[in-house]
């Protein structure tokens, strides 16, 4: 049997596991030029929220009743396809689900022997290529300037601030927790973390940017954003990577007000890393060797079973993971 | 006696008449390297809000006592700087006055016979210079594209459009009358124009912009800039030049959610024209000829006299102008 998650209904507000389907479907079936594969590691991430919703956005819903959407690293277990073979590891969008077969074209092969399988849909994966375009290709970060990037302790924002720190930047995290703070800093490199939960944010960022704030990576809008508006330098950029803070928010939450840009001659871009795939192999080439050389670090939040995405996922919108959130939906040798 | 208005008092919200004082000072002295010289027009632009004001801002506030600031056009009386000579017609920053005497160094001479004085602080001054570096540098047009801009009966606003016209483009304008309005599509040649007082702005703008928003040219902030949101193309570009909305607002409003930012990857920038005057010289030799020709457009709301002034100025706040806001303070022959 392949076990499935398919979305059941369109959650209001916040997801509640009754929005979610568990279901034992048949095995796929193996078509000429398929390739069958086991999902090993499931990626959840805060964009899911906008695939449950039919509200126009940048990508179409997952419709209901069908299985959700998600990044995998998977293993091939049969293949039709002469390019895949039993044994290869794959990356691919199979989903909440245990096996998936489709022609191979999609799927990229990993060498599991330079770098551990998962990072394939984390630190060398999406998540690491949006920390790189936006906070290298929009940001344009220049050494002695200081970058703020919020969800600091994510899977995107912790990149974010050791790229900043590796091109002579100060890095200043905004995060949920001591905890995540303390990380931050102290595992991460990062100069600087404010809680944002606790601390008074305007001064809090006053004293974590003395030279006041000249990139800052958004991931979350919100009462954030507005905050770290006061505390701008002339000329700063705002990749505008995510509004988690409003994604399970049942109506149009205002916007900060917008003057600082032109006190500032700030700029907001928004921005989706499915535009950038053109980066990807300068993205690997850089950050590649960092993470082999552990010059940058990450951490999972993984989960086990299929069974339990659907409360990581809802976990992930109130902040509970610590790093990047994978589901371990099979065991693995690699 | 020379004719001055000094600001009073600091507005809390729109100004009043009772915050500007008039009064009549001795002639200004004339020292070695001096150029005298008399007003022939001020400008009224709506920064002149922001310099009445000590929030924090992007340039010095005018103290209270002093003489206000302001762009003007004059005519040299007296000179001990041997660059200038008397009947030499120049334009500078003399602010709210008849008379100012200093070095002639800031002061740029006009040549009358190329085109009217006048439009040395309007069409081929800053309001041009702002229209030129906001669509073109910033906006980056491509013909086809459709160029959205508010307040565009304005003196930024209504060259905007027509530059936006001269690349190709769709020029649709917003403005807050029937009389604006039909001003800016029949005399300045704008394909189209909603007026923000009686139009639905939504589904208006949606009539206006069959195939979308490209970019859009912000004036004023507010509500408007809310609307314009909501038919962005993918990878809009939002110079914001101005929030006249905001200008008199005594306190801090919210901004429009950016969730439109995310979805259509586009940016917002604010600028601020002062920044930018390196691109004097190329914006007058394309825009020059294009008025000499009567390829670009302009016109001219003149007020009489400099006791005038205050009053237009609020004027100015409440859309009661028709182009670009000038106060003739002395006669000419020019």
């Amino acid at each position: 049997m392949n076990r499935q998650i398919r979305l059941k209904s369109r959650p209001v507000g916040m997801p509640t596991p009754a929005d979610f389907d568990t279901v034992d479907a048949p095995m796929p079936t193996v078509r000429d030029g398929d390739v069958l594969r086991r999902t090993i590691y499931l990626s959840l991430d805060p964009y899911m929220r906008g695939r449950m919703s039919d509200a126009p956005s940048y990508a179409a819903p997952v419709a209901v009743g069908d299985v959700m959407w998600g990044h995998t690293v998977s293993e091939v277990v049969d293949s039709r396809d002469p390019s895949f073979r039993p044994g290869d590891v794959v990356t691919g969008y199979d989903g909440w689900q245990q096996y998936a077969a489709s022609p191979g074209k999609p799927l990229r092969r990993l060498d599991p022997a330079a770098a551990p399988i998962s990072t394939a849909i984390g630190v060398l994966g999406m998540p690491g290529l949006t920390a790189f375009v936006g906070v290298v290709d929009i940001g344009q970060p220049k050494a002695g300037e200081t970058v703020v990037v919020s969800a600091a302790c994510g899977a995107v924002g912790s990149i974010v601030g050791q790229l900043a720190k590796i091109r002579g930047c100060r890095a200043v995290g905004i995060a949920g927790s001591r905890d995540k703070c303390r990380s931050v800093v102290e595992e991460l490199g990062f100069d600087a973390c404010v809680n944002y939960k606790t601390d008074d944010l305007v001064p809090a960022l006053h004293a974590a940017c003395p030279s006041g704030a000249d990139i800052y990576f958004d991931n979350v809008g919100g009462a954030v954003l507005a905050a770290v508006l006061r505390v701008l330098n002339r000329g700063a950029r705002i990749p505008l990577c995510g509004l988690i803070s409003e994604y399970n928010a049942t109506e149009n939450a205002a916007g900060p007000n917008l003057r600082p840009l032109l006190v500032h001659r700030a700029m907001i871009k928004g921005f989706i890393v499915s535009d950038h795939t053109d980066r990807f192999a300068a993205f690997l080439k850089e950050v590649g060797p960092l993470v082999r050389d552990k010059r940058i670090k990450y951490r999972e939040h993984v989960v086990d079973g299929l069974d339990a995405a659907p409360a990581a996922l809802i976990g992930l919108f109130e902040g509970r993971n610590f790093g990047k959130m994978l589901v371990r939906v099979s065991d693995s040798e690699r």
